[in-house]
């Protein structure tokens, strides 16, 4: 019998392999032969799954993403009360681990290679903003708002919140560790959240 | 008479053609022989100002980092009222023309370049933070400051809105335009801010 190969998973684990060659040799280094190395594939097999070096990457990137939202996905069908929902959603979005740290740097190396190389990068980027919009609407929703606030300023101030703690946690790790970005963010969440209403 | 050449200017001159490769090029871009060509030097002259290339990044990027903090003296120095002070002293830091945002590219290609080159670049970026520090020191010290925040979480606050907004502005610059991103910071600075007081 031929041996079966689960391409999908083959192509998850190229991916992966991306993933760390840009991690340790930035993304100068992510060459489709080191990338084939790292993966422990010929340069024949990795062409077989991605005909070009753009196509390799942009597959790695969205496995960041689609990996992010499946972990969103699952926090939003918990039973949490909605202002820990949205926390932990929030948290998924920031560098709190070895892991997420790992995908923050593939990211952040893919949006700046995307940028510099000219290249239109809405697809990528912008999915994160309309989830923004989303979370605060779902505290306004539940009354967990301020009333006061403007709700289209306060997704621009969110997500600026998060992703530039996000940004100094990869850059400046020995200051901004873990538990000091997880601090700062239930301090914005605290302050646009109505402490009168139950959490 | 020999030809007198100012060798400050000519440094700052080829600092300068750095800047426009990496703007339309990206680090990648950045080479020796591009930058000569873009100076419209030689490449024994350029060599001659700058033995190495990392010594020619490090000089464009220090340049960057002098004109910003020569703006924020400049603003220190006028009879502002504090908070509105401290609102120009972040809006420098924020990407709201041209030129500006200009800088700001230059700014995170070579944070980004230096980070997957595995370079400390503590001395490099370190900067801003401590000027953050000193803005939230200086509302409290004016009474301006609300009186139930914390100064340490408040300044990493600030800074992730400062330097989230100017990322998002450098890469989604149709949704985050000037006006929105100057609205966001207001709005920021109004919440940490006590209203009772005169400003």
């Amino acid at each position: 019998m031929p041996k079966i190969v689960d391409h999908s998973e083959r192509k998850s684990n190229i991916a992966e392999a991306t993933w760390r060659v840009i991690i340790h040799q930035g993304i100068k280094g992510a060459t489709v032969r080191n990338i084939a190395a790292e993966a422990g594939v010929s340069l024949g097999a990795l062409r077989h799954y991605f005909s070009t070096h753009h196509e390799l990457l942009v597959f790695a990137m969205n496995l960041v993403k689609e990996r992010v939202t499946a972990r969103i996905v699952d926090i939003m069908q918990t039973d949490l009360p909605p202002r820990e929902q949205v926390a932990s959603v929030l948290l998924e979005l920031l560098p709190t681990d070895d892991g997420s740290m790992a995908e923050m740097e593939v990211w952040f190396a893919f949006i700046f290679h995307l940028k510099s190389a000219g290249e239109h990068n809405d697809e990528h980027h912008d999915a994160i903003y309309p989830l923004i919009i989303q979370l605060i609407d779902y505290l306004d929703q539940h009354e967990l708002l301020r009333q006061e606030l403007d709700k289209d300023s306060e997704a621009e101030r969110l997500y600026a919140v998060v992703d530039g703690l996000a940004l100094h946690a990869m850059l400046e790790p020995e200051r901004l560790n873990s538990q000091r970005m997880i601090r700062v963010l239930n301090v914005h969440l605290d302050s646009i959240c109505s402490s009168a209403q139950p959490q």
